[in-house]
């Protein structure tokens, strides 16, 4: 997974709780000053010794009794996370789903921008929101024109994984998929599944679980 | 987690596997009669074993030679997982991403159904993609009124514990968290986060590893 200021490598499960820590430390208002690694444990429920470990690589010892600079602190996790360096993205799906996340500027945050969107069906090009929504067929095209890092999928199960060749053969080297497909890529590219279905499962059985009442 | 036909208990991680066989298996045309567990773990990657155990769990040992009737083996999968007993739900944040959540016609599928949005902004309540917007000072009454399974929270990251805190006190006691804020609620709610942060980490992250060219 990802590397520290240092070079070097940080475990899958450090990666995963990062964001954890950066959301965490946004929360606090700004100007907060020093924050110890035993509160940031504390609120995230997680172990001290693994916060201590965790922060040690990304930002260094900090400072005894006092802990860690905040606004250090989210700027090496922000650089750690690549939240630095800007990406760019393309949408494939111009429905409901795909212009809401078209539309929504909050990706922005974590070095994220989608520059454009595409619909398989050609009558789709009209101005909304914020941007051209091109048809399919420009894809190729407008991919070689611009360097594209994140695809983002968001059309139905039945067409995700044709746009999904496509994102490869275009050089997409990073997948954002929406759709509830299962997809196939080689493995230079990534694919994240943002699995809704799971979610809905899991908060649906919560409720078959409780006892009724409260 | 959840419990099988039998009433047993699944292990989280089975739980974790169910919705993956369910998109595989509604990806396959139907009508195509019976599929065997390992075609689908060769198709998903899992071990063998694996497979045959989590589904003999949900659907018993399925046809000798023959495996699992499809259509019988989706209906098992979609009971087990809570997606055949609706889940009435409520949105509270009118932006994009709360707007794009509440038209999304695609939840149904997993037996939730979005009754109704709440906004802050008392102005937003104009009838909007397919339904009524309400101001969120009208949050309690609309949950006396009506049964409402889950709450999905669609506000900025500052605004987002004191709609949980609400939610609770409403008596929801599952909860959908699209904002970035960690938010604490009693052990006897459960809090899903979606996390889109993670998500673009991850795929930042694994563009700057992968060496420059194809």
């Amino acid at each position: 997974m990802g590397k520290n200021a240092c070079g070097n490598e940080l475990a899958p499960g450090v990666m995963r709780r990062l964001p954890c820590y950066l959301n965490y430390l946004k929360g606090i208002p700004s100007g907060s000053g020093y924050i110890s690694s035993a509160t940031v444990a504390s609120a995230l429920g997680y172990g001290d010794v693994q916060v201590r470990k965790d922060l040690a690589q990304i930002s260094g010892r900090g400072k005894p009794k006092m802990g860690y600079e905040i606004d250090n602190l989210i700027a090496a996790l922000e650089s750690t996370l690549g939240y630095t360096s800007y990406k760019s993205a393309v949408i494939v799906g111009a429905g409901k789903l795909g212009m809401a996340l078209y539309g929504y500027d909050g990706f922005s945050e974590y070095g994220l921008e989608i520059v454009a969107a595409f619909d398989a069906d050609e009558k789709i090009t009209r101005d909304i929101i914020r941007g051209t929504i091109y048809p399919a067929s420009y894809f190729s095209e407008y991919c070689r024109k611009h360097r594209i890092d994140i695809g983002i999928i968001t059309v139905p199960r039945s067409e995700a994984q044709k746009v999904c060749d496509e994102m490869v053969k275009c050089g997409i080297r990073a997948i954002w998929n929406f759709s509830p497909a299962i997809l196939s890529a080689p493995d230079s590219v990534t694919v994240r599944n943002e699995n809704m279905a799971e979610s809905i499962a899991v908060l649906s059985r919560s409720l078959e679980e409780m006892p009724a009442g409260k």
